[in-house]
Parts: structure tokens; C-alpha cells; sequence
């Protein structure tokens, strides 16, 4: 396999560093935030990337992007494809592979297939989801909600960023008739399987000493803004008893998120604050602060936003502030297909760089987990040394990519060389 | 009076509503932060004004501005001069009366004065200082501290915005040579006395009674910037054990500031916060509270800033997280001039409009406390029915507003028909 090797990583490289320098900040981390300049430039390199190994690039009715590679003599609709892919969007400040490692994965597994000569008995696809994150408009997995119609189109379009502009009018500056936006069923009909391949988000794979996993299950989680009404007023001479501080009470919820995320064995995190009107001489009027909540069932997701919200309205009461709380994307428990990861386990477990292949299951939110309601879904998943995610010091050693793009190169490999069909399970 | 009342209300009123649409925004408050476009317009109206009062505008060697009527016949620089005014940047979504009143109560005043044939014996001005809120650079009184020595040039100019902007590239773009800032003899040798009218940031003058008070002292007070520095993370994936939140030690200061102030007997708030990257589902690598303190003396002052300190050292320790403590501006407490404030007394005594007029302290900073290390200062307060301030909510009647343009014009009047001097106290 060292032929194949090289070639893979001279692919990988090349793709890599075309995308790397798009939307870096000085930190080192990313600002792709749905639809924005840095996202707008991503896609744009996807779709030239893909042009390039004459893939037919389609943008679909949400925004999505797919690029398709049909079998020689292929007519109609594709159908039963086998899809991978992911998304090129970051959170604030984010990494470099969460999201683009899937795509560019995708693109490299393609090459390896032709350079191996292998022969389509089904359509092929790299898809890129539209808005995964959330980071401007607040709901992750935007494109594939709205696709699988998890996202009504009214709600989405409604959705505005810090600056008050609209998903809808963000959507269209960029080309997208929101419109046509809301569940596209000639997309997902489509779809035979996708796999999507993600850099780790923990540690798992580091202590198991394994370059590559399968995921089997994603946990129930959601976004909750929490929004503290007080009064403004002045810093240095408001008396305490006339002060209506909703800084207080956010507080208390922040030290009560902790102590309850552990009794129940999930976790949750205040990560994002915005402070009305934020001077350093005014009592705020209002702080609203974004609970992110995960457990390994729905019953634990609903003791800490439970929990945290009686923590948080006793703080309001004792300090005479106002507390609105708003679920603002909530996502049940995930299971992939068991039948397709027996598969993926079948074709992975005789690759000899990855040894035994292990099972994970995740606390993050991907496009695969929206989509499992839909068609067969399945995620692999790459070493990551530090367990670093979301930050410019996320991580991936080259080699455990490459190792990456052989494991989906196999499964795709597999999968379109026979014409055996998965049920959705 | 009558007449003399109508003829200060209408003055009054075209210049409150020339200058109340500047800068406003939605919410009715303001974001006049300094060298900012709103802020420019109010200075080029403040220009205006006075020039259309044939006063002599000039903008001193560190950005304030002055307005002069010199007496008949004066030839050389003024000196003894009586000056009023006050700033007109405000905090963000900062109230209408906070700075304003004092500059348009000022040339109301000159108006007063004129209007009753009054022959002045010394100079008058008028003064705007400059970015009195330091709602943008993070300095309070960055004008007045420039002109008195107690800002040094060096350190002002290497200020920033949230936008990585200078104080230097800001001044420079508003036509200030920053070549220039620094201690201002000059300009402090013209004043013979500093008055600055100001509308009351608290409920003392509702309870008594009064529509007008004079300042006695400014309590001691001062901003810390509290930077917790932890690691970046993912919120869902990454395990309570490997978490190094900056958010929770914030919290722990947060909710410790309010107990530790009561203890002491001052008042301390962190109402400005900056959360970095801000992602719903990212741990911040970095949260930055900044800590306003104040108390009836500096012992006061330096037991709240040590206990929060501590309370957020034991936070930081807790989980794993760096603090950085850092004084960005501290105000020693002003005892205001006791000569002054018992000239005021005696000319504010015999007006019927005002009846008693009680003496307040006052917990806010203001560029009369920063200017009495240099020169004689006073300041009058007009009453606040909410006592609610830095917010949209700030109002004072239009009639106390009147009662204080006619205080301020028998204090002018009092001070230019004499050529008494007054030592600094």
C-alpha cells in the first residue's frame, strides 16, 4: 500500500493547504460562520475542487452543495449513492479539520477509487452542509434540518444574527432562492448511505490507541437561551436595594450548570454571553446566556435544563429580574444504522493500518445524526492527540488523516462495487 | 422672574432638542463613545452653539473643548476665569442628561447673563471634556486626566477599542495632533474656578425634596480588569475532568462582588464582560469581567477589589484556570473646594426657587473630581425622580432643569461681578 500512500497524501496536502489559509484569523482559528464571506469563499473552493476531478457540483433547494460522480452510462436521477461529506462552517474561532477534514476526506477517497480503477455500480456524492454550527444564526445543522424537515423554512428564514440581519436575507445575497427552502425529498431519495467522517472531539481514540472509530450513537443535546431582564442603571451609584442586576442571577446559573450537568452524568456549558448595553459603569438591563446541554439519554438533557432553570429563576426572583427561557434547537438521541456499522466494521476490520476498530458514540451534533431520520447514516471518526475541539488547537496527526481516507475509501469502495441496498433502520 | 423663566426655557429647550437626535438609537439611548461619528456630531453642534453665541470655540491640546466669552476690552490670555460644562459622550445606551446638561445648562447660562446686561469682570468658558465614560478606551476622564498630568500620554495613546483601534489612530482621525497630548499648563492656569452641573445618578434630592444640590466629594473608585484564562474546548465532548472553564471563576467573582461590597459599605459591579470565541457550543479559552468599585474611602475600595480577588483566585485555582488582574483606572477620593462650595451656598441660599440646598456626595466619577487636583472645582446636581442613570431611562423635569440653568446663573453671575480670587483647597 505504499504506492497508494504517497498518492493519498500528496492529494490530501494539495486540498489541505488550498483550503487552510480561507477565513484564518490571526489567531489561527476560523470565523466561517454560515453564509458569510469566509463561508462563501469555502464552498467556492469546494466547487471548484470538485469541478476539477469533473464532478457535477449542484447547490440544492437548502443551500447544500453535492457534488456527484455517476457510473459510466448512468441516465436519470442518481439513486442508492453512496454520500460523504460534511460541512465547512466553524464556530467562532474554531478549528481547521471540524467539518473540512470530512470534505476534503471525501474528495481524496474519490481519487483513490480512480486511481485504483475502480468500476461504479452506483452514484458516488461529496456533499457540504449548509450552516452546521449555528454560530451566526443560532440553530446547528441548519442545511440538513431544513432538508429533512426538521427546520421549517418560516423558522429558519426568521432566524437573525448579532447584526439583525436574517438567515433568509443572508441566504440570498449568497445566491439561494429561500423560496424553494424546506424538505427536499428528491435530495434524500437520493441517498443510499452517507458517512460522514469527522475529526474526534475527545479522547477516546487516543486512549484506545486507535487511528480510526466508528460512531454507533449521538447524544441527545440542545441549545436553551437563557435571557435575564433587569434594569440599567448606574454602576457607582445605584444603592444595593435598588439594584436589578441580571448579571446575578446569570451567575448563578453558570456555578449551578456544573454542579448539576455532573449529578445527572451529562454536561453542559454557558460559552457565550451577550451583556446589554456591556459598560464597565452600568448595571447591564439584560444578559442572556446560551445553555449547551447533552447527556447520554433524554431524561439527564431534561434534569439539567430543568435543573439550571430553578437555579436560574431563583437568582432572578432574589434579585427582582425578569428570566425567559427559549429552547432554540433541540436534538433527540441518535442511534446509525447498526446494519450499516456491522458493514462498516466487516470492511474496515480486515485494514491492517487501523487494527481493531472501535465503537464510540459522541456528546456533538452532526449533519449525520439530523439525517439518520431520513436515510442509512454512519460516521467514522479520526484520532485527535488532545481531545481539542472547537479551538485554532484542534488537531489531527497527517498520518491518522491519511489513515482516514483509506478507511473511507474501503467503505465507499464497498459500497459501490456492489448493489446489495441498506435499509434505512 | 417670569419673564427671565420663559426666556431660559425656550433657550433651553431649542438647544436640548438640536442636540437629543444626535446619536440616538433604537432603544432612545445613545452610543456617543469617544471620536466615534456620533460623538463628532455633538461636538461639531457644541461648536456651532457657541459660535452662533459669538464665543471663541478652541480645542485645547488634548481634545476638550472650549467656548470663550472674555470680558470687554480683554487683551492676553484669560485667566480667573469661571468655566462650566461637562462632556457629551455617553456610556452604551447611555441616558440624554449624563454630560449634556452641564454643557447645554452652561451656555443657557452665558445666555442668562447676557440677557441681564451683566458686565463681566473675568472670563467666562464653557467646556466639553473628552471621553469622559471611557466607554470605548476603558479610561474615564481620559480628557481631563490628559490635561491634568494624570493620564500620561504614552499610556493613552496605546489605549484600544474592541476593534483593535487606538486612541492615537481615533484622536488622529478626528484632526487631534496626539503629538501634542499631555499635562496642559496653559489651559489649567485660565481657570479660576471649575463648575460642572450634572444630573444626580441617585434618589437623594427625590427624598428631600430639592431640585438642586451641591457636590461635596466623589467617593474613591477605580475599574479592574479580571481576565480568566482557560483552555478552548468543545461543549459537548469534552469531559468535566479535562474542562478548564473561565466561565465559572467569573461566575464565583460575580456572585462574590455583591457580598463582599455590602460588607464593606461600597457598591462594586462587573457589568461589562467579553467572552471569547462566544460559541453556544464552545468552551471559552477566555472570559474578561471588568470590576467597578466604589466606596465612601480608599480602605473601602482596596477590601473589595482584594476580596473579589480572591474569591476569583479560588475559582481560577478550582479549575485550572490563569487570572490576570489588571487596575485600568483608579480615582482617588475628591473632597471638593470647601471655599467653593461655601461661596455657592451663599448665593444659592437667597434664590426661592431652590430652597434648601442640600450638600450630596456622590459615588460617580467625573471630570470636576479628576480637574480639583488642579484647580478650584464644584459641582451642582439637579434632581433625577428615578435616580436611574446610564440607561435610556435617565430623566430629570424640564422645570428642575430650569431651577438648574438659574442656579448656575447666579453662581456665573456671583463669580464674574468680582474680582475676589479663590485659592485652590
Amino acid at each position: 500500500m505504499s504506492a497508494a500512500d504517497t498518492d493519498i497524501g500528496g492529494t490530501f496536502d494539495q486540498l489541505w493547504s488550498e483550503l487552510l489559509p480561507l477565513g484564518v484569523t490571526a489567531t489561527g482559528g476560523y470565523r466561517r460562520f454560515a453564509w458569510n464571506d469566509a463561508d462563501l469563499e469555502a464552498r467556492s473552493w469546494f466547487a471548484s475542487a470538485a469541478r476539477a476531478r469533473s464532478l457535477d457540483v449542484q447547490t440544492d433547494r437548502n443551500g447544500n452543495l453535492w457534488a456527484w460522480w455517476l457510473p459510466a452510462g448512468w441516465s436519470g436521477e442518481p439513486r442508492g449513492a453512496f454520500v460523504s461529506g460534511s460541512h465547512l462552517d466553524s464556530v467562532p474561532d474554531g478549528g481547521a479539520f471540524d467539518g473540512p477534514l470530512g470534505v476534503v476526506s471525501a474528495l481524496c477517497a474519490i481519487d483513490v477509487l480512480r486511481s485504483r480503477g475502480v468500476q461504479l455500480l452506483r452514484p458516488v456524492a461529496v456533499a457540504v452542509f449548509a450552516d452546521e454550527e449555528g454560530a451566526r444564526f443560532g440553530v446547528a445543522c441548519a442545511g440538513s434540518r431544513l432538508a429533512t424537515g426538521a427546520l421549517l423554512p418560516q423558522a429558519a428564514c426568521a432566524l437573525t444574527d448579532v447584526d439583525g440581519v436574517s438567515l433568509d436575507q443572508a441566504m440570498r445575497r449568497a445566491g439561494v432562492n429561500t423560496a424553494q427552502l424546506g424538505r427536499d425529498d428528491e435530495a434524500l431519495r437520493r441517498v443510499g448511505v452517507f458517512v460522514e467522517l469527522h475529526i474526534e472531539q475527545g479522547r477516546a481514540l487516543v486512549d484506545i490507541d486507535a487511528p480510526v472509530g466508528i460512531g454507533t450513537n449521538i447524544w441527545p443535546h440542545g441549545r436553551w437561551r437563557f435571557s435575564f431582564e433587569g434594569q440599567a442603571n448606574h454602576a457607582g451609584t445605584t444603592l444595593v436595594i435598588d439594584r436589578r442586576d441580571p448579571m446575578l442571577p446569570f451567575a448563578a446559573a453558570v456555578l449551578g450548570v456544573r454542579k448539576i450537568a455532573a449529578a445527572h452524568g451529562g454536561v453542559a456549558t454557558f460559552g457565550r454571553v451577550h451583556v446589554e448595553p456591556n459598560g464597565t459603569n452600568a448595571i447591564p438591563v439584560r444578559v442572556t446566556g446560551w445553555l449547551d446541554a447533552r447527556g447520554p439519554d433524554q431524561a439527564v438533557v431534561d434534569a439539567i435544563v430543568s435543573g439550571v432553570t430553578t437555579v436560574a429563576h431563583g437568582g432572578a426572583v432574589a434579585e427582582n429580574v425578569e428570566l425567559i427561557v427559549t429552547a432554540e434547537s433541540v436534538s433527540a438521541a441518535v442511534e446509525f444504522s447498526a446494519e450499516v456499522n456491522a458493514r462498516l466494521h466487516r470492511v474496515l476490520g480486515g485494514m491492517a493500518d487501523l487494527g481493531a476498530v472501535p465503537d464510540l458514540g459522541t456528546g456533538a451534533g452532526h449533519d449525520a445524526g439530523v439525517l439518520s431520520s431520513a436515510v442509512p447514516t454512519a460516521m467514522l471518526f479520526v484520532r485527535n492527540p488532545t481531545g481539542v475541539s472547537h479551538s485554532p488547537a484542534e488537531f489531527a496527526e497527517r498520518a491518522d488523516c491519511i489513515v482516514g481516507v483509506e478507511a473511507l475509501a474501503a467503505v465507499m469502495t464497498d459500497w459501490v462495487t456492489t448493489s446489495e441496498s441498506v435499509e434505512t433502520s
